[in-house]
């Protein structure tokens, strides 16, 4: 009793949002803001009075904004978050005796009671915020303390007074001596925009020569940049750009051994050459690699790394840094394995070292060296099998100095790491989209992704192909199938990616039955790519990428709702941008093999469609224009033609000069 | 990274149950136990082991149980509750080196990978075991060392040594260096069993006499006890038993005004006779009192008071603790009031006072004495409008010295208020039972009761009447509608109660139309009822009270399950006790008018009958026995005759000498 003051009445709790108890941050970009919600009540009847209280992280003084009362004791504000970084909220709220006083005033008055008292009451609250009060406005309200004193009925004479005079001033200057501050601070992440929606394009530099058989460099890479940028890719990311092991490396198609001249995996790093920090010789220069950054971003395309924390055996850190590696009875390195498997190739890192600080020191230079040469954007192969700790450390720390870092978590694992990866810093995340094919498993999945409290901090960042990932539906499903994955992907999703040119020229051969390994696989050699190949579906990408580019609805994933068909084979869904000024609604088939039909039932107040207007919907694949009206409307996709449309719903305008035009 | 160590790598999220990240306790009552469950999990494919901590509040060692590792990362463990008051529990877990190597060693023999190495690394495990254990397992498991590093190849002799030597020391001395604590120690109030399951009946003593006009007497009301003992009720409660303020004092059906010899409401507490740890004169004496206490006992019913926190003008208090109350600018003392509504018979205290402290102490002084006079249980009055952490504190000081009394918190209030009430120490809460009387209204609230976390800490205690609380569905229904309402009530929830004899008499008609207020209410005159009346359903409510008191499944709320019905006017439920081998099936014909018949369609596991087997229904309100196979049969239900059946499911059973019978 001693260390708490009873008379603190106004409990707050229920705060949204809020990730585990404020022990993660939520996130946001720019511009993007926060509505913050709350239960906030008090026993009995009087009036309370609830702040959201924000501001950068570490600032002196808390921003405050007024909370509106919601129903059932629930209140809610917003506040902007305009620039990169951390922020951080909390709320206050207390009982307030003077607007208790108003409230009750109106109904003595409309109860027809004497005032008398209830007045002197009044001007006694009056009296004590003129004591809180400074300077003009103590003055004034001693003046209007005495002033209400003196009122000697209702009328317009008192409501001026309150209204106009007391109100204003006494807004300012609340008691707040009972005010309950929530106990917990919660954290809001600052990304910028592109955290929350870009469109990547992955691409082995090694396979861009010009002419077959020979190794791809930095130089020939950049010749490829204006066919990524013409299907509107924003974010190049290539495999790992480092010196390739040696030793163990592997062949074609994973063969045990190489032979001379091949050219191993991307992911054995490192060599004689160099590690983490060092570029591969046959793909050119430090020099080469920035000129190559430089040309994409002058196409609008940023260039992202793969950060595999491993090596090979040839690594210069297994000489020099013995300690972080595991040694065996025999002395030598412990290599990985996954009983009986086993990757002599690869060397993990072993973080339950003694020196495991120095470990983690290392490690974060990695990005530290690869940022400084203006690299802002990272996927971490495997997080998952490195300590969930030091990602939330590594990822701290480096945004504390550079906000504008993004990190794509490959971790293709269970449920609960992967949340917890992104809680704890990653950007983005890979998701299961890949093996999601059936309209109930879409909508369950996208559902939980953007309609619980995961969306809070987890950014599904969804990949129809990738080189590990060849999916039966694609093996098999045949041309439409990848259109019907990329359509899921660019309009499910405000992030996507594809692994190219395979995705696009529609390579879906597996190296064995039952392998979602690509045959030939250019993990480990190098593929020569017929980009002029007829049936390669870039121009289909392309038009999803514009309508992803043109429509602030397909940016965000929170607006996503699934509506209704009548055949399963068929999804439907639409997002709203945040006005709700604009719907793209997404009709496709699932089915890549057989033309499927059915009737939508569309949630219509969703696509802020009246229930007797009739609309129109255009689709953006095709440019076809369809005319619907009530929420059940007939379509037909044949997966030969094309398997999904695209809809940018428009609502029909009447102009002045009396005919009807579609917005 | 300098706080932490950031080789523990064991994550520990999501646990349950858990109020608020721990805020509060969750609600048991001796002999029910815990089972919690949590997401644990690491980087990588190392083995896990988890362990649930628990003992009683302040203990210096935790007990430990090894969770067992369910899907999808989450594990499970349990604790026993055997003893009134707080106990506390946490988690730890670690990866366990020496479990992966078991487990990868049998994948390697499986794999036939040579051991050489293998066995090595796992001799070096046993070594630092040694290392960590005392006495004789610390000499022993050296020597085993030696043994494992000297097997020669796979086989019965190292499964023995691994299986029946090494593992059972190794399982006592792990290496929990870098084992992950959870963050928060969670406690659980352990209470009596009455806490969950009990069976109320309200009574004004004031109302027992044998002579109609007299004032009944504590010595009236024992003679009541066999009558209410008859029909199974174990908690009797009273509403204040203190002397009645004169001043301002109501007259009957709440005139404004009494004349002389009414005796006014007992809620208007305190007279020159005494306040709150008095005894109103015209009842007895504070001896007679106990006597009552006593006899009740005596016949297995506990009786309940009420405190209700508020005065009449004429309570000692008003002159004792001026700082208690409110004073107006006139040097009165502020009645309670809802503008424009007085009641000026009525104060209430002022919890904003300087001298809160000694108020609070004041009011906590009130349940002490009546604990000293041998009550347990309290019914506390409008406990939300009075601040809500005062109850917090005054309900854990109590148990701290008491962990036996339980405390009613009558809030008709919003749901986040009655909710957080529980919250902070009710062991019961009133409900919204009374207004809910659709099969949709009824599902839909007892779901929300009994398969949610509000399950962890709000123990309902349903009331189909209260002597404020006369619903439509009463005044109007007839006999059946009072029927219906007990054996919801009786059925639904492990506590209820009736406020008698009014119930059981039928009274139900109301102050005025649209009024839930009783005509003649006894809250504000002695009342006269004749309890032969053969219009009584005293027999009925005797039968719902023994089938609740013989049949485990109804004794909690953890295993309500609703069942189909294609009829909307008849609900369907069961209950079942923990080990399931007890189910009770209630089929409730909602409509107090009309006959209404329609077909079930039972969720037979939840009931513990196989699709196939036919089952008997035995109806414990009349005793008739129906035979019943797979989820579809057909219920009819005249509401003039009984208006719902209660069945306890009996299998059948085939007998050894071949013949049928039902368990």
């Amino acid at each position: 009793m001693n260390e708490v003051d009873g008379r603190k009445r106004v409990i707050i709790e229920g705060v949204s949002p809020e990730i585990d108890a404020g022990r993660f941050p939520i996130k946001r970009v720019t511009g993007e803001g926060v509505v913050v919600e709350a239960d906030v009540f008090a026993d009995g009847h009087d009036a309370i009075e609830a702040r959201l209280l924000w501001n950068v992280q570490g600032a002196r003084e808390w921003n405050e904004t007024r909370m509106e009362s919601l129903p059932n004791d629930r209140w809610r504000a917003s506040f902007e978050t305009p620039e990169l970084g951390m922020m951080t909220y909390t709320l206050e709220a207390w009982v307030d005796h003077f607007l208790t006083w108003r409230r009750d005033l109106v109904k003595r008055i409309e109860g027809d009671q004497d005032l008398g008292i209830p007045l002197k009451i009044g001007a006694s609250h009056v009296r004590e915020a003129a004591g809180r009060a400074a300077g003009a406005d103590a003055k004034r309200l001693e003046a209007l303390a005495v002033e209400l004193e003196s009122v000697r009925a209702a009328g317009p004479e008192l409501d001026a007074l309150l209204e106009h005079e007391i109100g204003p001033i006494l807004e300012r200057w609340p008691d707040r001596r009972f005010a309950t501050r929530y106990g917990r601070e919660l954290s809001v992440v600052v990304d910028r925009p592109r955290a929350r929606f870009s469109t990547w394009y992955e691409m082995f530099p090694r396979s861009t020569a010009s002419r077959p058989g020979r190794h791809g460099t930095f130089r020939d890479a950049e010749r490829r940049l204006p066919y990524v940028a013409s299907m509107g890719f924003d974010v190049l990311y290539l495999p790992p750009i480092h010196p390739i092991g040696t030793t163990n490396r592997k062949g074609p198609n994973n063969a045990v051994t190489a032979n001379p001249g091949e050219v191993g995996s991307p992911w054995a790093i490192g060599a004689k050459e160099g590690g983490h920090t060092a570029i591969h010789p046959e793909l050119g220069t430090l020099e080469d690699f920035r000129h190559f950054v430089e040309a994409a971003r002058s196409h609008g395309i940023e260039v992202a790394l793969d950060v595999a924390f491993q090596t090979s055996p040839d690594h210069p850190w297994v000489e020099e840094h013995p300690d972080w590696f595991l040694h065996r009875p025999d002395g030598t390195v412990q290599f990985a394995e996954n009983p009986p498997k086993k990757y002599e190739d690869i060397y993990p890192f072993y973080f339950e070292s003694e020196r495991w600080k120095e470990l983690w020191e290392g490690l974060r230079g990695v990005f530290q060296y690869w940022i400084d040469q203006g690299v802002l954007i990272f996927r971490v192969d495997n997080p998952h099998t490195k300590p969930l700790p030091f990602w939330e450390w590594c990822i701290g720390e480096i945004r504390r100095e550079h906000p504008d870092v993004i990190f794509l978590a490959e971790a293709f694992t269970r449920p609960r790491i992967m949340y917890w990866l992104a809680k704890a810093g990653f950007t983005q995340s890979y998701t299961y989209f890949a093996w999601r094919n059936t309209s109930w498993e879409l909508r369950d999945y996208f559902t939980d992704l953007t309609r619980t409290e995961v969306r809070e901090y987890f950014r599904p960042n969804v990949w129809p192909n990738t080189p590990d990932i060849l999916t039966e539906y694609l093996q098999h499903g045949g041309r439409a199938a990848f259109i019907v994955r990329i359509v899921l992907a660019g309009t499910l999703a405000a992030s996507y990616g594809i692994y190219g040119p395979a995705f696009e020229l529609g390579e879906h051969l597996p190296r064995h039955a039952e392998s979602e390994e690509y045959l030939d696989s250019e993990k480990y050699q190098i593929r020569t790519w017929n980009l002029e190949d007829p049936r390669s579906i870039s121009e289909l990408i392309s038009r999803v990428n514009r309508a992803r580019r043109e429509h602030e609805a397909l940016q965000s994933n929170d607006t996503l709702v699934f509506h209704g068909f009548d055949n399963d084979q068929v999804l439907v869904y639409s997002k709203t941008n945040r006005e709700r000024s604009e719907t793209i609604l997404v009709v496709v088939n699932l089915d890549p093999y057989n033309t499927q039909s059915g009737w939508t039932s569309l949630d219509l107040e969703t696509v802020g469609i009246a229930p007797d207007q009739p609309f129109q919907v255009h689709d953006l694949l095709t440019d076809a224009r369809y005319s619907w009206h009530g929420p059940s409307n007939y379509v037909e996709l044949n997966p030969h033609v094309v398997p999904a449309h695209v809809f940018r719903v428009r609502h029909r305008v009447r102009s002045e000069r009396d005919f009807d035009y579609y917005l």
